[in-house]
């Protein structure tokens, strides 16, 4: 039998996860071992002939977590897309016009964490908020400031969570209001600065903390500015990650500006690399997707926040089946919910409006985009195993070799909306059901890298 | 001094309602007065000269209930469109095409509710969820069954919702599966003993709950039983409720065995008043929104079920503008969240949809409807005062004369992902704040007729 000595935990009870896009796998009865690094040793069912002996022992030994009924194990979700230092306006706004949202509210508020010590009173709320809801890895936008910026990358280590931080770079002036920009030497100084800071934080030795290297977008940075980043991403084999072909008009300034496509732009620039993350990415051309495959970068898909500022939704659908790296966004506060469940049910949704349209006036047929739409299983997927993929670990899967990455979801949890009477549901309807109504009060306990972080 | 010894219930806190359409009011310490019926005698604000004292005399007569900080009072929520029956099926298949998921899920299960003691085990389940939402109000489809809808109608009698409860009726042999069928005859007769019925239940006698008058839309009625629920509902002064050109298949079986649309179909039947409700309505010609205005009838608007199956998105912005009544409904199993606050949300999101489009091959100027988007005081002014307006009851603001029908937000309940911090939030901000991020664990206290019905 197997030696329990080098297991930390073992968690027993019913599993769901993803291994295949587009599909999925269930146990009623699985037990996962996890190993003192974090990592899962092995997942083991009730055909194991270890099973029943191993369980009994290691639950003697007091390593055994037996989950409850109507309590399932899940995937940590990995949010591709969050602008952390937006939390406080979470919410707020969303209906107006971008410009407005983005000069009333987004620019002040960022600008507002040169104050270190505010961004110490937010950043906290947040990270806990991710993680109460199951968020185990998230990719952060922070702001300029390079000690605000550490201080959310030492926030997500205090807190164990997988975090990617990105100081924000930004030096156009034409592009960047006058109380919240950089200049070009001293933005590049500080990316560098911050890649180094965050790397040798005490507590990262596993490397949980990853620094990002963040150009807003085309239009908030210069042509020096981005080429210096991406010669700091080659030279220190760094995460990227911007935002790209977001909007009519942000498709249309790089056009004007470059004559190229956003993608094309950062290719030239260096940016576009095996660990780019690109956010939204709604008007790519079939070559932008050729390039983004080429290099193997992910694209971080948003769909709520499309709903407000994309102009149009995205081709998720191409994307998935050309097999691009593609993962799910929040984008807070770009959208106001904090939670990467709801973020799947939103790419469902998003994807039936694509394949329906919605003007009455125009026939059926000139409505929409056939064949658009994207299954739940889909969205899960990109949400746990698409994630990973796109962050470069070993997350959202329940395998040897991955990390224990994991949440608890209790349909019995008091102020739950999910209702799963019994002998109604097959496995791929409770999984729907898990998807569509999983809600913060549901999940109990949060894993990551083997380290329990949440637990009520 | 006024005399409290009529009062049976004061609550003293921060406020918030919509008294004007796409406005907001707003007080940061209000005292709402309730007589002993359940209804408000009167709103005072600190700038009363009997507020302190009156509120202390409250105190002292153990009839106050004072809200922390962080708490706010609001409207109870009005769910034009559930169909309860479907409880069960909430998150289910809402990636399939809509006649996959009516025979696959919907049927089979509505057909259930024959048995009696079945309804008996969701329908509780069903209310206590949406009382748990904010929802003090809901229009429900039941199902064909009498016994099992007059069970609904009790239930919502002992939990204390204001419920308006259909017998739901469909005799077409053509569009209803061979199990799920009622004849004409049978029909007719049934529902109007399920008004008889509803309206003689012990405990009715305010008139909480209230029989609705059901063909599930045009094509699974024959005209025969159209004419007949006419009939039905000029003699009982019934509500009425249906489906009203909600997609293309819809709209075109209309127009092909009738040459009308839905409108002037439920108008030239007699189904057209001032107490009719009609679920969707998305192909709306110029002609039928006169005519629902003239008779004063009621638009349910369900943003996140038209995303799946309307086809298109509804004229909402045309209908507010040309002061239609207009609520919100969940249209639970359509969608499978049971929150009005996230239809508020919803009904945002796919107004900003409307007015932007959706496919990225064409240019921007033929993608969307310009000037479409719907705000968010608009929307939760739809989701109370508009919902009290469609089903003709006093609720959904805080003023005298109108039922004490209200909820208790609290942004600091455990699992909340409300982040409101000191100073950062105008009163308005704070609203929407409320509106997008109240989730079920936030409602602490529930009041319908001044009946307190949750309280956690």
């Amino acid at each position: 039998m197997q030696q329990i000595d080098s297991l930390t935990l073992a968690v027993r009870g019913a599993l769901f996860h993803c291994p295949v896009k587009g599909d999925f796998e269930h146990h009623e009865d699985a037990l996962v071992l996890v190993g003192a690094d974090g990592q899962i040793e092995s997942v083991l069912t009730q055909a194991d002939p270890e099973f029943a002996a191993l369980s009994d022992t290691l639950a003697a030994a007091g390593k055994l977590t037996q989950l409850a009924p109507g309590q399932y194990l899940m995937p940590g979700m990995v949010d591709l897309h969050v602008h952390a230092p937006q939390w406080p306006q979470a919410g707020k706004g969303l209906d107006l016009p971008l410009y407005d949202w983005l000069q009333d509210y987004t620019f002040p508020l960022e600008a507002r964490f040169e104050d270190e010590s505010f961004a110490r009173s937010v950043y906290p709320h947040l990270v806990n908020a991710l993680l109460a809801n199951g968020t185990t890895s998230a990719v952060y936008f922070a702001t300029v400031h390079n000690p605000a910026s550490v201080a959310l990358a030492e926030i997500c280590l205090e807190q164990g969570q997988r975090g990617y931080v990105g100081k924000v770079n930004m030096d156009d002036p034409s592009q960047c209001p006058p109380y919240y920009i950089e200049t070009t030497e001293q933005g590049l100084a500080d990316t560098e600065a911050f890649i180094q800071q965050v790397r040798a934080l005490p507590g990262n030795e596993q490397g949980l903390v990853n620094p990002v290297i963040t150009p807003r977008f085309v239009p908030s940075c210069t042509a020096d500015m981005l080429k210096g980043l991406g010669k700091l991403a080659q030279r220190y084999h760094c995460h990227v990650q911007t935002h790209c072909s977001e909007s009519d008009w942000a498709r249309d300034y790089s056009q004007e500006h470059y004559g190229q496509t956003d993608v094309a732009i950062y290719r030239d620039m260096g940016l576009l690399t095996s660990r780019t993350i690109l956010a939204h990415s709604i008007f790519l051309t079939d070559e932008d997707m050729a390039a983004i495959r080429d290099a193997n970068a992910a694209i971080a898909h948003c769909p709520l926040s499309n709903m407000y500022f994309a102009n149009a939704a995205m081709k998720t659908r191409e994307v998935l089946d050309r097999d691009l790296q593609v993962g799910l966004g929040t984008d807070l506060a770009g959208a106001p919910i904090p939670s990467v469940f709801h973020t799947c049910l939103d790419a469902v949704n998003h994807s039936r409006v694509r394949e329906d349209g919605t003007d009455t006036h125009r026939p059926a047929g000139e409505r929409g985009e056939a064949g658009s739409r994207v299954s739940f299983l889909e969205a899960y997927w990109m949400a746990t195993v698409g994630g990973g993929l796109a962050i470069d670990a070993r997350v959202g899967l329940f395998a040897p070799g991955y990390a224990f990455d994991a949440l608890v979801v209790d349909a019995n949890a008091p102020d739950s909306d999910l209702y799963l009477p019994e002998g109604m549901d097959s496995p791929r309807d409770l999984l729907e059901k898990l998807i569509c109504l999983t809600r913060r009060a549901n999940i109990r306990t949060v894993w990551v890298q083997g380290r329990q972080v949440i637990n009520k």
